[in-house]
């Protein structure tokens, strides 16, 4: 019989798993289906080696100049980023929420950096007065309020501007910067915002950063981004007299999450930073790249099991126990075509397909789909279906609350015996915070 | 100076509150600026009075023989819930969430439908626990499991069929029926279904469901599906010689939430529905419709505060506190041409808009936009955005974790002083559940 045609982004999703060419999904040494019958499930599952790899692979594209933050946002999970703090990343947090993450994941404050266009005036306080490390700030107004708040504390806060470069990012999914956006400083007016926090006692000026796309797949394009920021880095400190000394790069690697994506060359951007970094560094000079998704989506999974088949039409049906409302990425929320997520029979891997299943989640919209006819071997009720790339923008990015179903349990593998990162929910937590 | 040319549903939305021509929003008699100054921003304000006035218009439409059911998923407040059940709706849920919501706003468990095509063994055995009144029963597979359920508590359970009508919905935005679909049994697969429910004693043969779209704004062809329900209804009666008695003929009228939005005609939908049940009618029928976004939606209003303003470009931007991670609808998540939502400054109504300005949230995403160029008064940090229609598919439908920002608080006004229905969250929930 022939082995079954695999997708070549699903079958290196496995392989990153330690899971090519098995015939069921072991998961930091514990069979998936394990996991799920102790957990239970909907289950998120990380595997801490999988991200010491990553980060690792990644630091040595970018070479030992470059420090990689980890963009928390991305998966708020405490043990995801503690086990990426051991592996040697920094943080950026975009909330005050994420900063208070970051901390108890072990991370001092001062090295932290903190991001994102609508900080109010009681985050910023409240941020400088846990003592963080450095502002990435958006606008003249947000630079005010931090000067005020550091007025506030007695202490001087150093500030980063985030900077709208004239040029687009190519090749980006979602694009942040180059037209008139809501995000960063317009390179024009970015001189005398440097100016002012230069002159002002209150502020340290920390440097620049640039966040101009995510999901970018094109790695030529990224580091001409970035050379763009070095670019105008070093004429605003000649015309200026100003030192920038940090360089965020931003971030944004592209990482292949449907079927059809396509693969970004970690090797030729590392060697574009690396060749960048060479030609404009100095002994002052810090350097940041901060990845998400491109760390931490290979090492989650997210399981859910078979509730109902039947069929409808002419098709095959199942019903999960999970869905978009807490994968919200996988379903296609956010995006405008429907496109085929990583999705595997857990316990037969490797098997071929029988008659394609429509994969749907416990919610009533249509919505809540995984797929409409995706080429499975035959599932039955109590088989487990899981979703690899799960790592990143998952139970965070969707609207877990919508249906009041419980939130899933989290699981860390890889790092010793599996352990509970967080506690399933419950069906009475709709309760949670309302007044009775 | 020509007054300011007002989009009919903006206007529309307005009057529902009791603010046409008012100078600033005053919701149940309150100010939104004095709930936004006690009860902070982001702030999600439903009015009781509004609720109360949509289901009375909502049953004078219906007539005195339809039994109108809220849809809890559009809006797990307890508060609304509650008023909503004091308005004299009863309720269908979707999850064992939603039924504990329901219990705890007061409604007998009897009394309640649960529906959903994921529901697990574990929830249905729960739910007949609790004394739960009806299924609606979406595959063989689970009539199976709710009869495993009667058997183990010694009960008799109650089973309405959810039907996939050979015919598709004309006119619906989310269309759920008619071909291939996760939602109900074939038709005909029905016969056989019902059949079998009838000889089971553990079973109670309860009638028969269909929901077949939503946002369906052509009334006519929502009377049009009922009555295929009714026809396919008393054709199984005659067949089968079984009695259907429960007839749920769905719902999803449409409700105006963008400015292109069309208006769903309820008189001619109500006079329709009534036509069809004086038609049918008998002593042992009961008839359901069941409703969600369009009883609350327009009882609901999202406030939210200027954190900063810039100019990018030659565009103004207004950084708000609140966004799509806590209103994702109203940013066009799930749809694919982005619309305009129906947004006011707060506290200048009918004043004339300046240049335009875009309205974005706090999150590091493009998605978090409420609109690129919206006309609105001139916004100065600190002034309060109201977006209205907001009562159903709000925060329980947005992605309220993604970045970790507190939870907003919810208000109930219009009965009585104003007084917190959900308390705000604090930036330390990112913890919760979490293992240390």
């Amino acid at each position: 019989m022939p082995s079954p045609t695999v997708d070549p982004n699903l079958a290196e999703a496995l392989r990153e798993l330690g899971c090519a060419g098995a015939t069921e999904l072991v998961l930091g040494g514990m069979p998936a289906r394990d996991l799920a019958q102790r957990f239970g499930t909907p289950l998120y599952v990380f595997d801490a080696a999988v991200l010491a790899r990553r980060v690792a692979r990644v630091r040595a594209a970018l070479g030992p100049r470059v420090e990689l933050l980890w963009s928390v946002k991305a998966n708020p999970s405490l043990a995801v980023t503690r086990c990426l703090r051991l592996a040697g990343t920094g943080a950026e947090v975009a909330s005050l929420g994420e900063l208070h993450l970051a901390l108890a994941a072990g991370h001092a404050a001062a090295a932290l950096r903190f991001a994102g266009p609508g900080k109010t005036d009681a985050e910023i306080d409240a941020a400088v007065g846990l003592g963080l490390g450095c502002f990435h700030a958006e606008s003249r107004s947000e630079v005010a309020a931090i000067a005020a708040a550091a007025a506030r504390h007695g202490t001087r806060v150093a500030v980063a501007v985030r900077v709208n470069l004239p040029q687009e990012l190519a090749g980006a999914r979602m694009r942040m910067g180059g037209r008139s956006s809501r995000f960063g400083v317009d390179a024009e007016q970015v001189p005398a915002l440097l100016r002012a926090i230069g002159a002002d006692a209150r502020l340290q000026l920390a440097g620049l950063h640039v966040y101009a796309g995510t999901q970018c797949f094109d790695a030529a394009a990224f580091v001409q981004h970035a050379q763009q920021l070095v670019v105008h880095a070093e004429r605003w400190e000649r015309d200026l007299g100003l030192a920038l000394c940090e360089l965020d790069l931003g971030g944004g690697f592209g990482t292949a999450l449907f079927e059809d994506d396509p693969v970004f060359d970690l090797d030729a951007a590392g060697r574009g930073v690396r060749e960048l970094v060479a030609a404009h560094d100095r002994a002052d000079r810090r350097w940041f790249v901060e990845l998400g998704r491109y760390l931490a989506a290979p090492a989650g999974v997210y399981l859910t099991r078979v509730v109902r088949t039947k069929t409808s039409g002419a098709q095959r049906h199942a019903a999960l126990d999970g869905g978009m409302h807490q994968a919200a990425a996988a379903a296609g929320v956010g995006t405008v075509l429907r496109r085929a997520p990583l999705v595997v029979h857990a316990t037969r891997l490797g098997e071929p397909a029988g008659d394609s299943v429509a994969l749907g989640g416990p919610l009533c919209t249509p919505a809540d789909q995984f797929g409409s006819a995706v080429p499975l071997p035959p599932l039955a009720e109590g088989d487990l279906v899981a979703l690899l790339g799960a790592g990143a923008y998952g139970l965070s990015y969707s609207p877990h609350t919508f249906l009041s179903h419980a939130t899933p349990a989290e699981v860390l593998v890889g790092d010793g015996p599996p352990r509970l990162a967080r506690q399933r929910g419950s069906a009475r937590d709709v309760l949670r915070d309302q007044a009775p």
